[in-house]
């Protein structure tokens, strides 16, 4: 983030809150990973501010909710209730009862009731807060906005200054001069000065514990160390992904997400991974996986690595990027590729705050069959591709489902989504991991007695093998020569030197795209793009691509209608650097 | 949609019962505008049927927080309690007191603990919740999943069917014939035979209400006739919109929808408009506007046409589209555009189920300044034109906005999203109501002595009055002459014939286009789109347009360079039509 010591981006409302959870859950996980029998090394409290408007999103229930579940002792959040929010009296639309529902979530609940001068009644509650430790804590506290403001106790407190004569009133009253303005008083600059004293006094406190836990528990410090302190992958992390052949039997990309997060789980101890209530569909579950639980449930533990988020995909994508912003932890999360639009007001603040989340997108097309157009994504990639500082991947295989994981566990700043296959698809002769990290390749290419290829086809996902068909399929019917080019990242193939890209996509040989969504953004890398520009259908996977005219057959009338049109047209440049 | 009796669709979970608080919500807005002593003509519960999935989603929080606060007593949700969900028992992620949540809610909460059987204590439950008119009714019915097959109780009953044994073996248990296929019993077919009657009895009942009520309420009739049982706007509602020409002041397109929804609001009383807690930032409740609240509240009542969502984007979107399909009320709601993305779970379904919903999105880029980049849309316009049956208007001054309203309101079945600058934006010589119709036109030409222009600037939104002082600068300081084309509508633009396309963009011509999001998208129309791929920052809106390179000057230099390399270089064409 921009600025030192701000380590998440909590503008838009619910955010800090969920991210507070996440946080939380994080210290949980490596207290009980790492800390020893008189070795507290991870020990915190997480505290929260939240106010009336946090506390209305429905990701702050999500998050909420599981905290209570998750019992998670060790996080305090300190509701701000002044009764008031943009629109003016939290009257008009938010008369529930907060503490009762916070109750209901499992959660200990305080009140103090005059949070604008009780200030040793607001400490007592924090005290007792953290005296509680098998549940989360939330104080409600009552206070006036802009206490102290001839405005005080309206909304207009809120998004406009105060005024020059309104601020030198509230000095007045509070004591100060109301002549001075930027003054720190001597006192306050005294008890920060002390505050700052006594946080280098803990912190020494910390380092020598630290010290001593090195010396009693070598191998748990190095890992310590490696996780959390410098937020590195052990060295030979890379060594376990998996390779695979065209020989090997077709199989979903999700299921070849499994078998990679699997090897990668037991090299990559600080990976967790979990779902939104569709573990057996997103296969994020390695065998033998623990569940992350509070001790009591008897389900797992806080050792456990697999995150039961329940049907919350907002509140999971809020917690994971709390859980990336505490360190030492890898977090992947997932639920269908459509259904990240639930959860699309936090994962753009993955991007924005440049977290290492990865989201495991399943059932990314119409490929998903019967489910219907409710859960087929049609615009989901080009939201995901258009947001700055995302890698969007959709691997046509085992290989660049490696690769994905490859590309995206190298990063440290940025978020990925790996959006996957329901269906089976097989494995491609010509890709592999190292393949990529360019974004997008020739997979097969197939040359005219001119040098050149006749056309090009660019397939992403599932649709890439249907390219290789139909380059086939255009060979062996029509004597056309086309180059398949596979494009499993566009992000980070706009990232290739202009050179690069000009080789894979030479001028003068006319490009179609082929991928089962929208075809929105296509234009920048096709001359035709074939895609689905309405919502999907329900039905057998292969009726669908019938239907959608996504079958090599359907494919090669479109591209030798192309192919003959540049016969007597030149072919438009797609490169338009200048 | 597209099966008879379904209106809305609610696969997606958290959805329906979203729908279902405006469904119950659009019931007690007409009954109080139309509704007269001895005529209910508008009066019926809404029932819905929730399964825990449901109850987890924030959307469904959101909405039941809000319809306890508006006391919606028309509301009746059975809750399918079975204790299981797709990842296994509820207990590993969903421990929370349900009821006392939705207490808390200020709902009426009541129990059937043998949902499996005891179906009296079932209908007894319902009266009870009927007989409860000032709160939603929440019925917990605890239930078996797959009451009376070998897997009842288990996950594994809900995502794959049961197989031919144990599915012969429910038969038997319930005294069916397990040879027997598809077979309706005789007095299943009888039961259902006089319920069919007793609707067609009651449907009798209420045609000669509606008849007796046209005798008694002569002009309430016809208003309900047109609105409710023909679903038409009023025939001269169009004359309604505001012109405007550019010796008008400069203004935000989010005050000039203000001035055009107050124009429209008092022609259409169908129109109900409302924000999630940014009223006086969206500009979207006009002058003595009413609110919708409970009578009790002593804010509004229930004849009030605006709407307080409180800071809850999802539920305001499913509330908007449950309104929507009652028929009778054309919903407008509102946001800052970024904010969009918290609600798009539902806002797809807008477009899926064909609803006209009204999207009025303020604070459209970089130009909201001051909030920053957690604020400023980059990838949010991208996500919306590439969603299937969206109108997603960005008009450039107050004739655009005029025809964005008039072009959003003549559909029926298709949503709009009208994307408005928080800053102010001049009036534009050229621009129409009529034009906004196309998506895209001619706003201002400039030929050079070949008979065409040099080159073309796209413009949407707030940079079309960029792209006019980009020209008027391109011909001042470099005799270059620059078309502007105003885009105020993508997807309209694309419904046009080829021919009007390449009149608007012909071949020969490079093109640039200018918009402060995201280019992704744009390479279909320009062969160099201006806009900003990274996120935004905070400054004063001015300062944010220089930084972005989005001044005449910086365009202009581009510009300049694109027509020098154009004249060595064939422009390639944009139009591929094949
Ligand atoms: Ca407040
Ligand atoms: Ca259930």
């Amino acid at each position: 983030m921009h600025t030192d010591g701000i380590e998440v981006t909590t503008g838009p409302l619910g955010q800090g809150i969920s991210n507070a959870v996440g946080l939380a859950l994080a210290e949980r996980h490596l207290a009980a990973q790492f800390n020893r029998e008189g070795f507290p090394v991870v020990n915190n409290t997480t505290y929260c501010i939240a106010g009336d408007g946090c506390l209305q999103e429905g990701v702050a229930s999500e998050a909420c909710s599981l905290a209570g579940h998750l019992e998670l002792g060790n996080l305090v959040v300190l509701y701000d209730s002044n009764g008031i929010q943009i629109d003016g009296s939290t009257k008009l639309g938010f008369t529930e009862d907060v503490l009762e529902r916070y109750r209901a979530y499992g959660w200990h609940t305080l009140s103090v009731e005059d949070g604008d001068d009780d200030l040793a009644g607001l400490e007592r509650a924090i005290a007792e807060a953290k005296a509680v430790t098998d549940r989360p804590s939330i104080i409600k506290v009552t206070t006036t906005i802009g206490f102290g403001a001839a405005k005080a106790g309206t909304a207009s407190v809120h998004g406009a200054p105060l005024g020059e004569e309104d601020v030198a009133a509230v000095k007045a009253k509070f004591g100060f001069n109301p002549e001075e303005k930027f003054v720190v008083p001597a006192e306050v600059a005294e008890l920060y000065r002390k505050r700052a004293a006594e946080g280098a006094r803990r912190q020494e406190e910390w380092d020598a514990l630290v010290e001593r836990y090195k010396a009693a528990h070598p191998d748990l410090y190095a890992e310590f160390k490696r996780r959390c302190l410098e937020g590195v992958l052990p060295d030979d992390w890379a060594s376990a992904l998996p390779t695979f052949t065209p020989e090997d039997k077709p199989v979903a990309t999700r299921k070849l997400s499994e078998i990679v997060l699997t090897a990668l789980a037991e090299k990559i101890p600080e990976i967790m991974s979990g779902s939104a209530d569709l573990t057996g569909s997103n296969l994020t579950r390695w065998k033998g996986a623990v569940d992350f639980q509070a001790p009591s449930s008897g389900l797992g533990d806080y050792t456990g690595r697999y995150l039961r988020f329940g049907a919350r995909e907002h509140g999971m994508a809020a917690i994971a990027n709390g859980i990336a912003c505490y360190g030492g932890i890898v977090p992947l999360v997932s639920t269908f590729l459509n259904f990240i639009s639930y959860a699309a007001g936090a994962t753009r603040l993955t991007a924005l705050s440049e977290l290492r989340v990865i989201y495991i997108m399943t059932h990314d097309s119409i490929g998903l069959g019967e489910d219907g157009p409710t859960h087929q994504p049609i615009e989901t990639l080009a939201m995901l591709r258009a947001t700055p500082n995302y890698l969007v991947f959709r691997p046509a295989d085992g290989n660049e489902t490696a690769g994905a994981y490859y590309a995206a566990l190298r990063q440290t700043r940025r978020p990925a989504v790996l959006s996957l296959t329901r269906q089976n698809i097989p494995h491609l002769a010509g890709s592999s991991i190292e393949a990529v990290l360019k974004g997008g390749y020739i997979l097969q290419d197939s040359k005219a007695p001119t040098g050149k290829p006749d056309l090009i086809l660019i397939g992403t996902g599932s649709e890439t093998s249907i390219c290789v068909d139909t380059a086939k399929h255009l060979s062996e019917k029509y004597n056309l020569h086309a180059r398949v080019v596979s494009m499993p990242c566009t992000n980070l193939f706009d990232e290739q030197t202009v050179e690069y890209r000009r080789e894979v996509l030479p001028d003068g040989v006319p490009v179609i795209s082929v991928e089962a969504l929208s075809t929105f953004g296509w234009h920048k890398y096709a001359h035709h793009p074939i895609g689905i520009n309405t919502f999907g259908a329900s039905g057998p996977y292969s009726k669908l691509y019938e239907k959608f005219g996504l079958t090599p057959e359907a494919i090669s009338k479109k591209a030798v209608a192309i192919a003959e049109h540049y016969k007597t047209t030149p072919v438009p440049s797609l490169h338009h650097e200048f």
